[in-house]
């Protein structure tokens, strides 16, 4: 099978042996060597000298553990959404009891600055920003972070950014865009299977901790960080992730962050080029397209509902479908982590073959 | 190295090589097939009719959400503690701004059912209690829970079990002894690594759900039961650790749950003959002794801040120290999971040489 979903992704044979070793005492010195490195090796692919905890569970998990740590119960905060996963930080702010403001752009588009100043101004009590960098959903990336986390500071709000399917493929400046808390998950870029999520804090976000009353106990980060400077976490981790993790960020620093940001893009822009050559068009706007996922119009005349049952069934590949609204009007192509360019052309062949069983007729294409 | 700590526990290969598979769609039919044969096998070893969740999270993890779906913020709960997870229990309760009246019984013993019938007729209003059926910090086992489950519905509370530690090892019998939710985690009896945990959820434990406004998401049973009836979970699951648990529940139910309950006990009694001939003293009471990890006081005269360390550097044998209170007088033997006679040997015979090394007169043993 050819997994070409947004993550999880395929992990290289060398990470999901290194998975299989011996299990170790989570309170021994072999662990803590090994979450020293991942630390400092996370700490690099995040591009921040900032504290960078690694939680056991799902990027969701990384998304809850960034609200319940800045978030207070009642707050007003503002949420970007530009797409599904946008919308997930908007139910989990409403879980908590906190009051999202929500300023929604059109799926396939990004946040615009101007209109997140606007916001701001209106609303000078919200003291919190959440938004995607990179939307799974929509296959969409947020390009204007840099210009929205200068305006949110100059607001003095924290800055909270869900970089899940974003950081490791693409550039993510953690310092340089001064980005408060930073949230990505092992099963995306980072080759590993999924299950562990990385939350990077600011020293803002560790102060708007300090008085924080919202209740937090799994996903607090103080006591994660507390834990780490042992060289431990402060629950039981899962240990063989940390073993494929530890393997994986040796082979993403050996290939170089920028190498690996240059084959995404190289790789996207072939598969932007291999889908607009059969006729098809994308969801996000010009300029705006992932570098991890592109995200497909399902063309007129062709049953979107059937399309990854037959790309899996007939073709073996496995293409993600549509969320939320968009299910069954787009299919989406991933095109992150240890991916390479036989699994791109493998996969266009794929959407190829899908379109015409489902009736498309390709000789049309451009 | 012989890894004799009560969890994580060693992951046979044949269930380390399964985690290795390849990567797939987290929503496709291939996980929904791991997930429903896995659900099914882990209501078998639960012994029950009730839903069983399998969340991606430590055991901590499982206890949280056992707290936030079924204790309300402000409410008076019944905490009983006979040792450090009991206290873990209390802390929850706490951060989640419920009020824990503790019943705390000496490190060592068995909660006693009569005294837990007294602190509800005392405290009328208190509907929910939390209680540790294996305390992995003291090896001791709550032989009287069917007695105390009793007792509790007798008050009309609901009964929440931390059986982290002995399920899948020791008896636990969801549905004959009425246990509301109970918690159990992947890297104890259950051979798997370390990042699954296990919620079972009675009918009388979904009602109070219903209406309990604690704040949660990730930990949200209702979400985790409603994407179970798709196959899927609600946020993206630790496959390799399902493809683990799927391998490790066939060799499992191969084995014969009573023959495994057999092989801890009679492992058990290995061990605390063999640490009794050593002169040694237990730290649970007689007949409280757990079938899954031994305490063992350290005798007068050796340094228990050094047991561990040089068991491990001189002996190859990683055991446990005291957790809390009990650091540096005990020295903790896990026998569970995939263990067998000569793990149990070699990890008396390095304690043995441990004591030896740190000066003391073996001879002398009784």
């Amino acid at each position: 099978m050819n997994l070409r979903i947004p993550g999880p992704t395929p992990v290289p044979a060398a990470v999901a042996q290194a998975g299989a070793a011996d299990m170790i005492n989570h309170r021994g010195p072999e662990f803590a060597a090994i979450i020293r490195r991942t630390t400092a090796g996370a700490q690099q692919v995040f591009q921040t000298k900032n504290a960078v905890l690694t939680l056991t569970a799902s990027g969701s998990g990384g998304m809850e553990a960034a609200v319940v740590n800045h978030v207070a119960p009642g707050e007003r905060v503002l949420v970007v959404t530009i797409g599904v996963f946008g919308q997930r930080f908007l139910d989990i702010v409403r879980s908590y009891g906190a009051e999202p403001v929500e300023l929604a752009f059109e799926f396939g588009s990004a946040a615009d600055p101007a209109l997140i100043d606007d916001a701001l101004k209106a609303n000078p009590d919200i003291r919190t920003v959440l938004i995607t960098h990179n939307e799974t959903s929509t296959g969409t990336t947020n390009v204007y972070l840099p210009q929205v986390s200068e305006i949110v500071h100059r607001h003095d709000a924290l800055m909270i950014v869900d970089a899940i399917s974003s950081l490791s493929s693409i550039p993510v400046l953690t310092d340089e865009w001064d980005l408060d808390v930073v949230i990505s998950g092992s099963q995306k870029g980072w080759m590993t299977a999924p299950g562990l999520t990385f939350v990077s804090v600011s020293d803002r976000a560790w102060a708007r901790q300090e008085t924080n009353p919202m209740p937090r106990f799994y996903f607090d980060l103080r006591r994660a960080q507390s834990a780490l400077e042992r060289g431990e976490t402060p629950w039981t981790p899962a240990l063989s992730l940390f073993f494929q993790l530890d393997k994986a960020l040796e082979m993403m620093l050996a290939e170089g962050l920028e190498a690996i940001y240059e084959r995404h893009h190289r790789l996207a822009r072939m598969t932007r080029d291999g889908i607009r050559a059969l006729g098809l068009e994308l969801l996000a706007g010009e300029g705006l397209e992932s570098d991890t996922v592109t995200a497909v119009k399902i063309p007129e005349g062709v049953d979107g509902s059937k399309f990854t049952k037959v790309a899996r069934e007939e073709f073996g590949t496995v293409f993600a479908g549509g969320q939320g609204p968009l299910r069954g009007k787009i299919f989406r192509f991933g095109h992150l982590g240890h991916v390479h360019e036989e699994d791109i052309r493998a996969g266009l062949v794929a959407v190829e073959k899908t379109l015409v069983s489902l009736g498309y007729a390709v000789a049309n294409r451009a």
